[in-house]
Parts: C-alpha cells; structure tokens; sequence
C-alpha cells in the first residue's frame, strides 16, 4: 500500500539510461538561471526601506542612493563571474573554483555557506511569495505559515518526481516577471512624468534608532539579498548551447542589466510615492495599487512576483541536492546524498532541504522580515571565497593577463569588504547563527572525510593476507524440540561437521522431557544444557561462547537460531524476541556470526 | 549506562532460587488480604451520596438504609465465598472456578472482567487516596493529577523491585487503618449521645434530578463498590498457615465484619452530620473535622486513609500479574507476561498495569466520582460467575448437600441481579466502556489461544519425515573488493563448495574495475554482475534468487552478507543500509538464509 502511494505521488521509475539533456541557448538560459536573482526584486527595495525606517520616515530618502551602491555591486560581481565563466568552460561553482585554486578547506567552507545560502533562498522565497499572494488576499494572511509549509511541499513533490530546470517550464513565468516589472516601472515614469503622482498614505512611524553610519550599513546588508543567485550562470556553463562559454556570458550580463535596471527603478518608484513598509502588505504590491489601482494589473504584477519567487524556490532545490551529491561523492557528505531516487533525482538532498527550510519557516513565522539577517552572509562568503580563487587561478598561469587578476581581485575585495559589513551590522540580529554553523558544517565534513578514509584503509587489500578459515563450529540455540528446531539443525549439519545444541535451563522439568526427546531424535548432535540462575537467555549463552573463544576454535563461530516467521505482524508481540536480542548481543563480538532459519507457518 | 541505570532503580537481580514463601496467620493474613476491601470505607459512603445529592440535599437521608442494604450484600457474599474457599483449598479465583465448572469462555469472561477491575482499583485507589492528601492540604489540589502518576509510578518501582506481600508491612498500615475508622465512629457515636453534634454547614444543592427508583438503584450501584476486593482471601489461601481453609475463611468473617462495620457507621455519621459531597473535599475528611476539629487526630485519619488506599493500589499489583501469567501460561495471553524479571516478578505485567491506569487517571483528571461509573461491573461479574460455578461444583458432586448449592445460589443471584442494576443504571455513564471491553478482550484471547496452538500444530513432529539438507548454494553481495568481502567469501567457502558472488552494476566503470580484480582475487569463485537498470539493488537481487528458486537447487539458498561494523553508532549514518534493506526483503520467502559476516573496523 505505501509503495502503491509512492507510485501516485512520485510516478514510476526512470531507468538510468532515461536521463536526457536538453541544451539551453541564451533566451532559455536567461529564464533557467535568472529567476532566482531576478526575484530578488520582490524584497530587495523592501528590505532597505524596513531598516531605515526604524530611523524615522526621513530616513527613506536614502533607499535610492543605497540601492545604486548595490547595482554597482551587481556590476563588479558580474564581470567577475564573467571572467570565470570563461576559465571555467565546464562548470564553476564556488566549491570547486575554491577548492581548485585555494584548497580543500577553503572549498569546504564555500560548500557549507552555499547549503545554508540554499536552504535560505527556500525561506526566503517561499515567505516573499506568500507574501505576495496574501497582499493581494489578505484574507489569506492568518494562514501565511500553513501556506509556506504547502508551497514548499509542492515544489518538494515537484522535484521529487524529477522536475527539470527545462527551458519550457522556465520561459513563460521569467518573462512575464520582467514585463510585469518593467510595465510597472514604465507606468510609475510616466505618472511621474506626466505629474499625475498620488503619494502613498503617509504613515506615522515613531523613530527608535538615530540615523548613524552603522544603521545605514545595515540597510545597505539588507539590501546585499539582491546579490543572491547571480552565481547561477556560471554553475551551470554545460547546460548552454556551444561555444557555452559566450552564450553563459551574455545571458549573465543581460540578467545582471536586469536585475539592476528592475532594482533602482523599483527603489525610485518608493522613493517618489513615499512608500512605508508594512507587514501585510508588500512594497511591490503598495506601489502596484498606487500605479495601476486595485485591478487586473494589479494583479498580474501579484501573480507574476509570486511565480518567480517559486521559481526560485525551485533553483535551490536543483542546487542543494546538485552540490550536496558533489560533496559526497568527495567524501564529504554521506553517501547516500549521491544515491539518485527512482526519477534520477538525487532524494535525500531534495527531502533534508525541505525538512530544514520548512523548520525555519515555522520557526520564523513565515517573515521575510525575520529571515533577511541570516541571508547573504553565506552568499557573500562564496563569492568572496571564488573571486580570491580566481585571483589564485591567474596568478598560477605562466603570463598572467593584469587585467584578469585586477577584476577578480576587485571582485574579491568588494565583495569580502561587503561579507564583513554584512557579518558585523547583522550579526546580533540573526547572522551570529549562521557565522556559528558554518565552522560546525565544515568540522562534520572533515570528521565524515576522516570516517570514509579511515574505512578505505582498513579494507584496503594492500599487503593482506588471505584469511584461512577452516571448518568452524556451529552452536544451535534450541528451546523445545519441533519442526522448527529440526529445520535449524539440518541447515547447521550442512554447513559444519561441528554441531553443537544449545539450551538455556529455565524451567527443570521442560529441560528433563527435552533430553529425553532429544536422545532419540538427534542422537549425533550433543545437547549442552547452560544453567541460568538468573533466567536470562542471553547471559549463560554469552558465557557460553566467550568460553569457546578461549579455547579458540576457528576463525568463526556461528550461530544458528531457529526462527519461526509468523503470518501477521501482530503476531509477533506473541512470542519472545530471543533471536532478535542474541543477534544484536552478538553485533559487536568480532568473530561472531548469527544465521536465522526461518520456519515459515 | 542504561543497565546501570536498572541497577540503581531495580537493586540486583534475584537468584530463582531465591525465591522465599512466607505462611501467614489470621492477623497478618487479614493485613496482607483485607486492605483492598477495606479501603473502599475511605469513599463507599461519599460515592452514594454523589448521586442522591443531585435529587437535593434532602434525598440524602437515603444513603444510610442503601448502605445497610450493601453490607447485607457484603454478608450474602463473604459466605459465598466462605464456601469456595473450602472447596477451593489451593486457591479458587473466579478465572479458575468459572474456567473449571462452566467451561473456558465463562472462565475468559471472568479473567477479562477481573484484568478490568485491577486496572479499575488502581485508578480509584490512587485517586482516593491523593484525594484524602488533598483534602488535609488543599494547597496541592491542583497538583493531584501529577501527584496520582507519581504515586503509581512509585508502587510500580516497589513491585518491580519485588515488593512481596509480606505481614511486615501490611500489619501496621491496616490495623492503624482499622483502629482510627472504629475511633472516629466511636467518637461521633459518643458526641451524638451526648447530644454534642455540630452538624457540617448547610450547602443550598440545585436538584438537577428527581428522586426516582432509578436514581435510587445508581446510587446503591456505586455504593457497590464497597465489595471489590472482598474475594482476596480466596484467591491467596495457600499464603495461610495450615489448616489453610480455616484460617482463610475465619479471615475471611472477621474482614466482613470490620467492613460492614466501619461502612455502616460511616453512613450514619455522614447523615447525622448532614455531609453534603464535595470536589475538594472528601466525605471522611469532612466528617473527622466535624468530630476531632482539625487537630492532629484528623490528620492521622487522613494519613491512616491514604496509606490503606495505596496498599490497596498495590494488591492490584500483585493481582493482575499473576492472573496475566496465568492466563499467559493458559496460552491466552502473550507469553512474555509469564516471564519472571530480574527480581523474580512478572515484570511485563507490572508494566502494562501502571500504563493503561496512568492514562486513565490522566483521562479522567484523578477524579474518583469520575471513574467510579465504570468500577464494579467488573467485580460483580466476576463474582456471578463465579458463585454460578461453584453451583455447579456442588451439583456434579455425588451427593450434593443442598444448603451448598443454596448458600452459592443465594451468591450467585443476588450478585447477579446487582450486576444488572450497575450495568442498567451506570451504563450511559462510563459502564458502556467496560461492557463494550469485556467481550474484545475475551476475542483476543481466544486470537490468541488459537495462534497459540496453531503454531503448536504446525511446529509439531508428530508424522513429519525429518528434512534432507543436501549442500546448499551460497550467494555473496559484493558492492567491491576489499578485506570485508574477502572475509565474507572465505566465510561463504567454508560453508559450502558451491558459492557465487552477486554484484549489482550501478556504474559501469566500477563494475569493470572489480570484474578485472576479481579475476586476480577469486578465480575459483565466479561473478555475476546483474543488471540494474533503476538503480535498484534489491530489485535484481530479488529476481534472481526467484530464478535459481525455480531451478530448485538445494532446500535453502543462503545470502551472505559482508557487514562491517563501524566503531561509533552515527558512523551507521555514513554507510548505505544495503545489508539491512536485503535482509528485510528476504525475511518473508520460505527457504531464504542471510549470513552477515562482520567486519569490525
């Protein structure tokens, strides 16, 4: 029934050689890779705007100069990853450009930032589309946990039944978003040109910080979420059309103008219609109902933040499992993160980010209000961590180009300049958690590296000697004497001319008709009754075979416990767990070998 | 740790041998027997009054005739059972004289009813008595739920420990009891016939019934549960000293006696002081404040009241073990519960019996005018069937002599008629659940029974030609080459000459890295590499052990599996459950033996 289940939600399974690829040209590849920063958008400006407000509504006038310091930002790390792109022809992600160029540990700590990173894209998205959806219904608001908890189940499903990050799937929603946004942008210009501009309601917001210099950086850190995702490209260089690494670079700077165009015009937008942030409504949703009106445009500008935000949901859950599978076939990770699902999608790494994402989204309320201090720190530290990498790969070239280093380096420095802002502005508002958890990440990677190391070697063959093992003695746990034991008995004469029965003295009279029955039914198998003062099985039995391990016969002792296999489960609370409690008794004893016969009913 | 953990809590475990019998006289033996009985005096008289009050205060002058009415059932009782225990000299409990004289389903029913009944004084038991700490403190009135789960939670350490029913300690508590009941009736007797009472406040009660005959039967019904407990002394005659018979049954009177007694004086003092019930409140309580004030003769009815009731908690204890052991070693109840413990008592009973009366006390807030509804049915339908049963012991006597059967017949119908007035009058109040119980639990017994002895039959050698093993066919699972395997090979050799290694491709290059090295390792053992085309290890695996079934080589087909067994438990995390998951699946085909070889890192 759970496997019948299993097969309507997840569909039957793929077969290996089913795997296909499609190969994506720049139009696609700009809708695969680009929704996950593009649907920054949707938070970015907000997130300035909720910080500097906290220094009174003045303060927001400072949102659009903020907001084209961070486009800038854009800019510098997107002609780096353009440069890497191209010195990475087959892929260059964080972990591997860091490990390649700087080393192992480097490498590890830019894995451990990214997996959080991931899991906080999930949060982070999912909340920001709920939020969109509840904007527009804000009947729905009270039920914002409930749908984050549904929403990110639904994308699990999705992945789970091996959705594709396919140009198809991806083409229409990315590019309803950026026609959404710029018709939004557009229309809020020519209010603004046309002079028909009708300011938000002005709230009144009580100051509870002054404005200093470290407020300000705050804003600007909060902002930094814009950032996330522009990596996307230059991960995934193979999945282009050839010559991969141009069509990879071009689509990376079309989504970075973009992503920067949509960026400050939205922060003007808030800037001329004064727009207060609000929990139950968005800044993207105020602006919309200033520009348009409560109407179809209204909500289509809704409907379209709300699908790239799931879309970019869904990038995190291709990426964790992707490196996650990558660190474990490293060593790093468990194993099993590698083992791919029945529709060839790597499972257990979609089904541990939708359990963590899901855990914080409860824990945080569904808030990306709540969520955005524990963001970009680990976004920042892999880029930080890449373009110091790249500095390193120039460097080890025979006749280093200047121009490559003083771009990646400029990347690195910017970048690593922005990680501390971001680390020290945030830290006692959330980031100190994830500042924390990425050394512990990296110490669980090593101690796991250590793990399949250390197994590697003492299985290695390497100067081993073949193991002689001779005839080895057979012990029979025998309690009556009936189909079953007979059974046991015969499997045990097949294997070793050395069989021993074994019972344990509990009751004198049972052990008397035993020995009786016992003399005329198996006469060439000794019987050794173990006393058991105490009326334990397993402590005369343990004693038992501690004593013939002294005496060290054979490399092996085997023992054999008849088993009989009930026809209902429930049946089995009906009879004593003996064989299960002397398997994992024996468990841990080298040299110990149990074996059930089952005697089916 | 665990285990020392145990020590502490359970001391260390006992010899069988050690088991000690003590022979108890009649005063011990009233100790050890009567207190469950006569600590139904601590709420008798209060749960009659529960019910008439809600006709109005002054319906209450009826519950000194409806107690005289119940101690008149007492009488007709004790001397039945006075009968049972000369025809019954090594113990006549209901299950065995039902089971005896009327057949097995009159005997289950009677076994059910009773296992009810333990569970039942249980709960009332530990309610009353936290019920008379609370009324002497009512600081710790909000606590009684947690202070109920703790003090069965202390009795169930005592049993499992081994707390046997000794004299030592029953004497003291009871006959403390015994003496400040008579203490507290001679001196509301004296105060009435000085003329000094001072009758308890007048509450206004709204009557929310009328006085009708049924509410007058409900009210006699839970004054019933004044007899639970009085067929103690039958079921533990062989703890007397000889002439056990007589000793039991001059116990036996003498318990009567004090119980008809104190009940009845209770009720006379409760109406003339006019004791209207309350929650917080209990009747005896108010009732020795109304005569002593509240000094330190109070307190020591209240101390003297809770300490009975807790002996009575842990003559259920004693009780439902033994009936399960014996009902287990009947073969209607799981075997496990006739298994002796440690401390040479039937611990899995101990264990049921605190669980199941924990969540009834939770349930039902540790309320006794709560539970009291379903108290009763049990004992009284224990009590009919068993007195019908000693009716017919006497008729297939040779010459019956006819006050026997008359004095049994006398038992057997009037506990019957009760039996229907509690059944008809509590039903809609918590007695369905009982009845609606009852019958289940005689179904599982008979489930059980009937497994019992169909294993029975299937496992016997009666006729069966003893099986002819030849030499079976071995299969290994290799994943690789390396020490582990090595092991479990050489293992595989030495049990049988015909041995094949299995491995499953899941990635061709692996696979032709091991066929290479194998052909260097085992050339005398050949490799099958099968097919896996989802990535599927034991879906093969599984077909083609069904192939070989089908050319039916050999009785058994064993599977060997290397295993190797990491030093830390969270290392298991790190290494694919291939062992378990074959193990799991072969569990349930006939003829399958898995092998795992260890190999201890």
């Amino acid at each position: 029934m759970a496997s019948s289940l299993k097969r309507i939600i997840l569909g039957q399974p793929l077969a290996t050689a089913a795997e296909k690829h499609e190969r994506l040209g720049k139009i696609s590849g700009l809708a695969v890779f680009a929704s996950d920063a593009l649907s920054s958008v949707a938070y970015g400006t907000e997130e300035i705007l909720w910080i500097l407000v906290t220094a009174g509504t003045a303060a927001l006038t400072l949102g659009l100069p903020l907001m084209v310091g961070i486009v800038a930002l854009v800019v510098i790390v997107a002609i780096s990853y353009w440069q890497t792109i191209h010195a990475y022809p087959s892929g260059g992600g964080a972990y591997i450009v860091a490990k390649d160029n700087l080393g192992t540990l480097p490498g590890l700590i830019a894995g451990a930032a990214l997996l959080i990173d991931y899991v906080l894209t999930v949060a982070v998205s999912t909340a920001a589309g709920v939020a969109a959806i509840t904007s527009a219904f804000p009947l729905l608001y009270p039920w914002r946990v409930t749908l984050c908890v549904l929403s990110v189940i639904g994308v699990t499903i999705a992945n789970l039944r091996g959705l594709r990050e396919s140009g198809r799937l991806f083409t229409i929603p990315t590019y309803w978003f950026i026609g959404s946004m710029f018709l939004l942008i557009l229309a809020g210009l020519w209010r603004v040109l046309s002079g028909t501009v009708q300011p938000l309601p002005a709230e009144h917001v009580t100051a509870t910080h002054t404005l200093t210099i470290f407020l300000v950086l705050r804003a600007f850190s909060s902002g930094c979420a814009t950032l996330t995702g522009i990596e996307a490209v230059s991960n995934g260089i193979p999945a282009f059309r050839q010559p991969e690494p141009r069509n990879a670079s071009i689509t990376l700077a079309w989504m970075a103008g973009i992503l920067g165009g949509t960026s400050v015009g939205m922060a003007f937008l808030a800037h001329v219609y004064g727009a207060i942030p609000r929990e139950t409504d968005t800044v993207v949703s105020m602006l919309a109902r200033g520009i348009f009106g409560e109407n179809l445009l209204y909500f289509n500008i809704q409907m379209a933040t709300a699908l790239i935000l799931f879309l970019a949901v869904n990038t995190s859950f291709q990426d964790f499992p992707r490196l996650s599978s990558i660190l474990a076939k490293d060593g790093f990770m468990p194993r099993q993160m590698a083992n791919r699902g029945d529709r060839l999608v790597f499972s257990n790494g979609i089904l541990i980010l939708a359990a963590v994402s899901i855990v914080l989204l409860i824990m945080f309320q569904g808030s990306v209000n709540a969520l955005i201090p524990l963001y970009a720190v680990g976004v920042f530290l892999s880029f930080t961590l890449s373009q110091a990498g790249m500095v390193r790969h120039w460097l080890k070239e025979e006749r280093p180009a200047p121009h490559h280093i003083l771009l990646n380096g400029l990347g690195a420095v910017s970048t690593g300049v922005v990680l501390l802002v971001i680390a020290s502005t945030k830290f006692t508002h959330g980031a100190w958690m994830v500042i924390i958890l990425i050394p512990i990440i990296v110490l669980v990677f090593l101690r796991i590296h250590r793990h399949y190391h250390l197994v590697a070697e003492r299985l290695s063959l390497a100067g081993a000697a073949r193991p002689r093992i001779g005839k080895n003695p057979v012990v029979v746990l025998v309690a009556g004497i009936h189909k079953g034991v007979v059974e046991a008995l015969e499997y045990a004469k097949s294997i070793s001319p050395n069989v021993t029965a074994l019972t344990v003295d509990l009751d004198p009279t049972q052990t008397t008709k035993l020995r009786l029955r016992w003399a005329e039914w198996e006469p060439d198998v000794p019987l050794v009754v173990l006393e058991s003062p105490y009326r334990s099985i397993l402590r005369p039995l343990l004693e038992y075979i501690d004593r013939m391990e002294r005496q060290g016969e054979g490399r092996y002792l085997t023992v054999v416990l008849p088993e009989f296999i009930p026809s209902h489960w429930w049946e089995h609370f009906l009879h004593n767990q003996t064989a299960l409690l002397v398997k994992a008794a024996l468990l841990f004893r080298p040299g110990k070998v149990t074996v059930s016969v089952p005697y089916h009913l």
